[in-house]
């Protein structure tokens, strides 16, 4: 099948969705227990990938992601009934008003129509993503990496006979099954069909999506995060707020990659927060002050850590002379997804809030936090680091756009 | 200067901007004051763009579109009165909660930060496109066509002078000096600067935009819009309507393109709205029973009329069996502008407003409304018809962007 009659049939299947109501939540729940009754033969569809990709020879880490157990196909079941749980996002009601010439407007969420979603190794996003789009409304084609399609492929058969079991077109949740770089390409230009596209997975899949798409895109994940050391921090928080962001996962986007000290703290804090990261051996890369705090052994950092996503136990360490200096750093580097001021002080608080661009600005507090769960969304199918329609976390209402019902009784112009 | 600078330009006037508050009222209240004091300045700059006009043998309905008079440069300085007196609407809170964890969630609009804008030959867009960005906090690249250069410059440099004045970074408001093709690419690809581009004019200027642009782009405009005429419709008020919403200003995106008409009423409202549309000498091109009912005078319809944003006093005309066909038609052949149901009947009322997909929906009123005047929004950047962001009429708040202010007192994760 082309993609363009994935897409048609996307498309037709969207009409149906954007009025199913509570037959998508009946889908979930239907898909849940179908991927646990199918768990077996799901372990065998992935055991193929993964003798396909030892054979290749894949490193463990991948392996890993690609791998499923029992557990897993249990915790995407879960998954999808904790979707179902969770309130429609379609049909609220966002706001309206009658207009003087007696017009009653109401703006009305809706789904956006048909998402495309190009990810990579991981089969959980196979269920996670269609969760998401079908209890938002949305059809969904889903284009994952060639090293787990026939997990996917076992998945997505699942999925859309749950989907077809509860009265819904099985073309709401489809899966690309060509998965040469061609596919991803075509899916890129599937203007007319695609309402949406967002890619998950690494800054070079991310980049290469947002460059070449000619259908709307969401740009999600890259974290060039920063902690700010205000004159006025409560050092014991500063010290435990880095080594949180940056030690509990690394290698995740809301973790941090570079720490900024006032210089008037920097000689007793720099020495205190070692201390804590060398605990998990983090690599630090100073400016030329940190290094003469901290010493030559501390590495020197150059321009280019400054805009360096480690994901890894590597933190850049910069002195800067003020708030302002701070603000101006993070500016000129930050990728705008979470950004830290750790300070007593009322004012620096108001001005680090209000002057930092970035989805999320954090006061005391861990840029760990920066996820759908955590703040509440319920779930999360990414994190837009685009100002664009969503910008942080994206939930079931990131998946939604709206529309205005006008009421009239004749009204003419 | 290259767009690269005037981009680094615009970025860091952005940052001034997000926080200016009350400045950019004074700034726009000056810039008005200095547009009218400046009308002599700007008719003689004008005066060189038309002369090129004619000498280029320009066309006399878009020499008007070029030409400035003291009455549209007042009308101008009107405009950026108007957006003056709008609410702010960056700093609106529009969301938050306290976590289990004690942490403080708030969501708050903030800017896009730098905005393209790409438009064709009314110089007037000069002024109304800078005043809505200001006022949104938005630095803004302007990139008028080469017909209304001298007039453009003439009106930046005004405006340029007047925000400067009121004590913001003359550089919130750019004008890209080189018309010629390479500069509307450049904008296109400006990736890292611009937060959003929207492309201002006809079909192919925007088709362009959107399919080569790396940027974040807002598709606006495209309006091929439709009414239809219910089995239990009001034929009066249907026959207003359409006169309406066709013939009132044929040449906007609002204006309606092909009537659907029930088969059980065709017979009877056929002909009186052909009666109707004869006194604006609209030409109807019909379906097979169209032309049965209003005679083979009646043109017949093509696939492509269907499909066809006429913008002219050109109206498709098609019989439909019952509703079902004619949602089916307009999911189609709809660009999802603007549609209307005529109807008394409150369930096809509510299946029409729910099944049909498109900015905005309306029952018994004209699709002329659809405007951000008329929807109540004080005034408008253009319309947008795609579903990301903002659908439909966009103004101020359309251009802004949200960010999550969390406050905590040391929270890890």
């Amino acid at each position: 099948m082309t993609l363009q009659e994935m897409g048609a049939r996307a498309k037709e299947a969207a009409r149906a969705l954007a009025v199913a109501g509570a037959r998508k939540d009946k889908a979930l729940l239907a898909a849940a227990q179908a991927l646990e009754d199918a768990c077996g033969e799901i372990l065998a569809a992935n055991e193929q990938d993964l003798q396909a990709g030892r054979d290749a020879g894949m490193r463990d880490a991948m392996l890993d992601r690609l791998a499923l157990t029992q557990e897993r196909v249990g915790a995407m079941a879960a998954g999808l009934r904790e979707v179902a749980a969770l309130a429609d996002p379609v049909g609220r009601v966002l706001e309206g008003s009658v207009r003087p010439n007696g017009l009653r407007i109401t703006k009305v969420s809706v789904p956006l129509g048909v998402a495309g979603i190009i990810y990579e190794a991981r089969p959980n996003v196979t269920a996670d993503a269609a969760a998401l789009c079908l209890k938002s409304g949305n059809a969904v084609i889903l284009r994952g990496g060639k090293e787990a399609i026939r997990s996917n492929q076992a998945i997505a058969q699942v999925l859309r006979g749950a989907v077809e079991g509860a009265g819904l077109p099985a073309d709401c949740i489809q899966l690309v099954e060509d998965t040469s770089r061609e596919s991803s390409v075509g899916l890129m230009n599937l203007t007319g069909y695609l309402d949406v596209l967002i890619p998950r997975g690494g800054a070079g899949l991310i980049r290469t999506v947002v460059e070449q798409a000619k259908v709307p895109v969401i740009e999600t994940g890259v974290g060039n995060c920063h902690v700010y050391v205000d004159a006025q921090a409560d050092l014991d928080m500063a010290a435990d707020i880095i080594y949180n962001a940056k030690t509990s996962r690394p290698s995740v986007c809301n973790a941090i990659e570079t720490v900024l000290v006032h210089s008037a703290v920097a000689q007793t804090f720099l020495p205190m927060m070692k201390r804590r990261l060398d605990e998990k051996q983090v690599q630090l890369r100073g400016c030329q002050r940190t290094r003469e705090i901290l010493g030559e052994a501390v590495q020197p950092a150059t321009q280019e850590d400054w805009a360096t996503e480690f994901l890894d136990y590597i933190l850049a360490v910069r002195v800067v002379e003020d708030l302002d200096e701070a603000i101006a750093h993070i500016a000129a580097y930050s990728s705008g997804h979470s950004e830290c001021i750790v300070t007593e002080n009322y004012r620096n608080a108001c001005r680090f809030t209000q002057e930092v661009d970035a989805a999320a600005v954090y006061v005391n507090a861990s840029t760990r936090f920066t996820d759908g769960g955590e703040f509440g969304l319920g779930a999360e199918i990414g994190i837009s680091t685009q100002k664009l329609h969503a910008r942080g976390p994206m939930g079931l209402r990131e998946l939604t756009s709206y529309k205005y019902i006008v009421q009239g009784d004749g009204q003419i112009r």
